[in-house]
């Protein structure tokens, strides 16, 4: 039997009927709203909790008593405060805003070490940001490996009052992508630092809005494996959540994903795709039958109900990238007013193979900015290269990028860089390329390798050229997808290319219609080339978006017009030197 | 075969060789020491790392690698300081001098919340306190449940220069006794603050010196258990520590416990052992066939080998006052120069029955103060009353005081209350006492059990008398016992009773040669008396030892004379509203 629906995903009603409408002009003048925009208040409270995302209970990072966390839906324009306080009993919290840009709140981004303070145990910390732009978003943890515990949920800003989308949809679902681990994040972290190294290994089960199962199947009567049929109730933490439709209709689906590990595929059986926004940006629409999504990225697609109503139908995800060693995730779209118990006439759809990597390519290569979009400027000022590598540093396997692994400091750059404090990190701006003899397609020979803090300063609206270069992993013949994400603008991606990126790459770079995104991904042995502005007055993370491989050095930070920053507030500066020097300062 | 020793435990010289004399005399006017005192600095690291305590690895908290961390050892008069860097990935640190008075130095005292800001990650703190007083001490983490995680080790204070010690002894070993769950501390903790609570269960195995054997007995041969015989090449990390002894010689055994639940008894094949010490105060020198000794307690044993040389002996900690569920701890007293390998002859001393409490209270009975301690006060200026009782607080598994369950708050109060910040904690004063018809034969029926911040204020040199007046928990029938331990002082022990401390108890009380202790017990269904003087400006925490009751609200907050605390260091003052008060001070 098809499970019934524990937690039902109804389309979100876009109509405002009159009585509302009434209401709200009445109550405008009061409530001091202009031009629609709102501040948008929240009050969470951080706690581990046991929790079952795929049948199997663990201790998971909860918001509120959820997993995952609380969506936040705002229009754009609006302020979004969140009012965050760590009740957990050890461990200190920050929640970055994935995809918010925090136009002149840098202090915001929610990076530990980077951009504030962990907020300590028992203690309240303000996020007040603007979401300036509609799109899909999520929010997830950024201190240690909390994302992978469970520290995660969406973030929806819907187009400003009055505004419209650039297509047309019935509903809409939101579906946030996530890998679980059976090991706790701790043993996993304390595993990446050792020596002998201890990899974390292929997540245990996929899980859709926090729901997977790992003892059993959706599908198990399609399956050759020995797993049961999933039995539910419906109530259960790991029931699917059913996506109701009706036939006929257009969906829109906004897919994010915050994985700590898996690349993903996704798919509807019988269903194409047609894929209109990434990261909170539009695009040329285009379709597919199914979607690679990488950690950090978010699409919308849009789906039309038109197969055959009186069946429903399969949505997968599953693995690409790295030799799957986890079931999919699974859902199921009912066709109402069918039941959602009845089962799918066919198999889930079937992931592509996972090193089939052209079809990755030809997915990634196929996104274009949406005719109208804003196109990058003819020229760099800035370029720098990054070559990604995995190397031995005194005996510990470390990422690291032109050879420095990165180790963030205990006092934030925001504020060690406003105030000048040079004690606080490696004044020596780490290096912006890598020797011309590299040879990309073997093991690295680095044995300078180090660990570093230094950071890469922009002078204020320079524009930047990125080549993120993909090399040989510490294994010959091992090169891994690495999803690269910055915080605090979007960059153009300019293109996709095979080995080394050289002078005859330069003509095959995209100036014509590049989409602007805030993660994009490096193949294996490949460069990625990008461009953004240096426009954002502060400091920024730019890494990988695999939790461990962040956590194992992989990232670099940017900063550019940190002096033009005002009044960082006090609670983002209550540790390190920035505590030091607040309290001489006074 | 018995296992060969991995870590040998040879007793310390005590001798000082005429060379090494000599360069002391040499060098003593040029590194500025004066009576022989010295300042002796550590350098520690704590981290989280792969070690197996019980031959069964898990993640154990360690300091520079080591778990246990290394043993401070220095001199009566020295000043130890302790440069404590946070290596771990998320989580605060503290480390608590368990029985250093911190007499001036209230901020070193350790714990997280109370004396001090945790140590945000990545940063360090410097402890600096005077160990005024020789004895067997210890060290511990004091923020969430960090000690149960393998955060702990030795702190030996030997008698000043040209002091002598009131007994004598020819060497000495030191045995730190702890317990150790297979769970995860996170993982513990989110279960004893869940709805439903969720026990952490009788331990898997019981530590000395960080040493046990979960999957194998030392002693398997003389047991009717399935245990397999252990063996070991000496070099595992559960490889038991031998005590290497010469025949006719007294060896001083230094003994302290840091387990999170477990009450032991410690025997040793065929040796009586005459307790000297405890807490770091001495005592009228008495002889017992074991030793009870309660989370926080610590004592020193003279034993006296003078049984058959040819033979070696079994010293073993069993549990005590909880229905045991966890195999003895073991090792060997090897005569030498026969071979650490050969057996003993007879089997493992049986721990007493558990719930012969008649045997822990002729015990604890015994004990008093060597003749020329210090007396207590003849009166007491205020005296309190602390019922000790298990309740339900909104759903939610409590120990509470006097109806009030301790939830620190995140401003530590040393700060907040010598800075006058009102809005840190409850202002109100804890009740000093409970209603006079409370019964403490039966399940407590109390509806207004609150958790709660408050402190008990105390004018500086008060003589406080505290009544620890134990009652039924929850379930009908149970009574528990609890070690209560208070920082920055020591008390007097006037007395042990049953059921309710009334008037008539008054003169049963003890005057004339009470020990003084930082730690001691109530007894199921009993009360204990204890006398102390309020003499050490700071707020001091006074707490049941075993850490999950502590964490379930067990303790109380007493404070003195914090207006004549000078300059509290910054680095103690970093969050909560003592960071926002030295920002706007300046």
């Amino acid at each position: 039997m098809v499970p019934t629906d524990g937690s039902m995903v109804r389309p979100i009603s876009r109509g405002l009927t009159l009585r509302a409408f009434i209401i709200w002009c009445i109550l405008l003048p009061f409530i001091g709203i202009s031009s629609g925009a709102k501040t948008r208040h929240f009050k969470w409270e951080v706690e581990y909790m046991y929790w079952s995302p795929d049948c199997i209970e663990h201790v998971v990072m909860g918001i509120n008593g959820q997993f995952p966390g609380p969506t936040i839906r705002a229009k754009a324009g609006d302020t979004v405060v969140v009012e965050l306080t760590n009740k957990l009993s050890t461990e200190g919290v920050v929640i970055h805003w994935h995809g918010i840009r925090q136009l002149g709140t840098p202090w915001a981004d929610g990076t530990a070490f980077i951009s504030q303070c962990a907020i300590n145990s028992g203690e309240t910390f303000h996020y007040r940001f603007k979401v300036d732009r509609a799109g899909t978003y999520f929010y997830h943890g950024h201190l240690g490996m909390q994302r992978s515990a469970g520290l995660y949920g969406s973030l929806i800003v819907d187009v400003a009052e009055g505004e419209k989308e650039p297509f047309h949809y019935d509903g809409e679902f939101n579906l946030l992508l996530s890998d679980w681990w059976h090991k706790s994040v701790h043993e996993q972290e304390v595993g990446l630092s050792s020596n002998p190294f201890r990899w974390i290994g292929e997540p245990q089960s996929l899980l859709i809005n926090g729901r997977g199962q790992y003892n059993c199947s959706l599908a198990a009567q399609y399956s050759n494996t020995t797993s049961s049929q999933c039995k539910f109730r419906g109530s259960e933490q790991c029931a699917p959540q059913i996506l109701h439709v009706r036939p006929n209709k257009t969906y829109r689906l906004r897919v994010a994903s915050s994985t700590a590990l898996a690349s993903l595929n996704l798919a509807i059986g019988n269903h194409k795709m047609v894929v209109v926004e990434a990261d909170g940006n539009y695009l040329q629409p285009f379709a597919v039958n199914d979607l690679d999504i990488y950690s950090g990225e978010s699409y919308s697609v849009l789906i039309t109900t038109d197969q055959d109503p009186s069946k429903n139908y399969w949505l997968s995800i599953g693995v690409r990238g790295r030799l799957p060693a986890t079931p999919p995730g699974l859902t199921i779209l009912n066709y109402q007013p069918i039941s959602a118990s009845k089962f799918p006439t066919s198999p889930p759809p079937v992931t592509p193979r996972w090193n089939d990597y052209d079809h990755s390519k030809t997915f990634s290569k196929s996104i274009f900015a949406l005719m109208g979009s804003p196109k990058p400027p003819k020229n760099y000022n800035r370029r720098i290269t990054l070559l990604n590598t995995q190397n031995k540093i005194d005996g510990f396997t470390k990422w690291a990028i032109n050879n420095v692994s990165l180790a963030l400091p205990p006092t934030p750059y925001l504020g060690s860089i406003k105030y000048g404090l040079r004690n606080a990190f490696d004044q020596k701006s780490p290096p912006e390329n890598f020797p011309d003899n590299y040879d990309v397609m073997r093991p690295p020979i680095n044995p300078n390798s180090t660990t570093g803090s230094g950071v890469y300063m922009f002078g204020l609206n320079t524009t930047v050229d990125v080549i993120l270069q993909n090399a040989n992993a510490l294994d010959d013949s091992v090169s891994e997808i690495h999803p690269w994400h910055l915080h605090g603008h979007d960059f153009w991606v300019l293109g996709y290319g095979e080995g080394k990126f050289s002078a005859k790459d330069e003509k095959k770079l995209n100036f014509k219609n590049p989409p602007l995104r805030n993660t994009a991904v490096i193949f294996p042995y490949g460069w990625t080339a990008l461009r953004y502005v240096a426009d954002n007055p502060g400091v920024w993370a730019f890494h990988c978006h695999i939790e461990p491989h962040l956590h194992m050095g992989m990232g670099v930070v940017f900063a550019e017009g940190v002096h033009h920053v005002k009044s960082i507030p006090n609670e983002a500066l209550t540790c390190g030197l920035t505590a030091k020097f607040l309290n001489k300062k006074g």
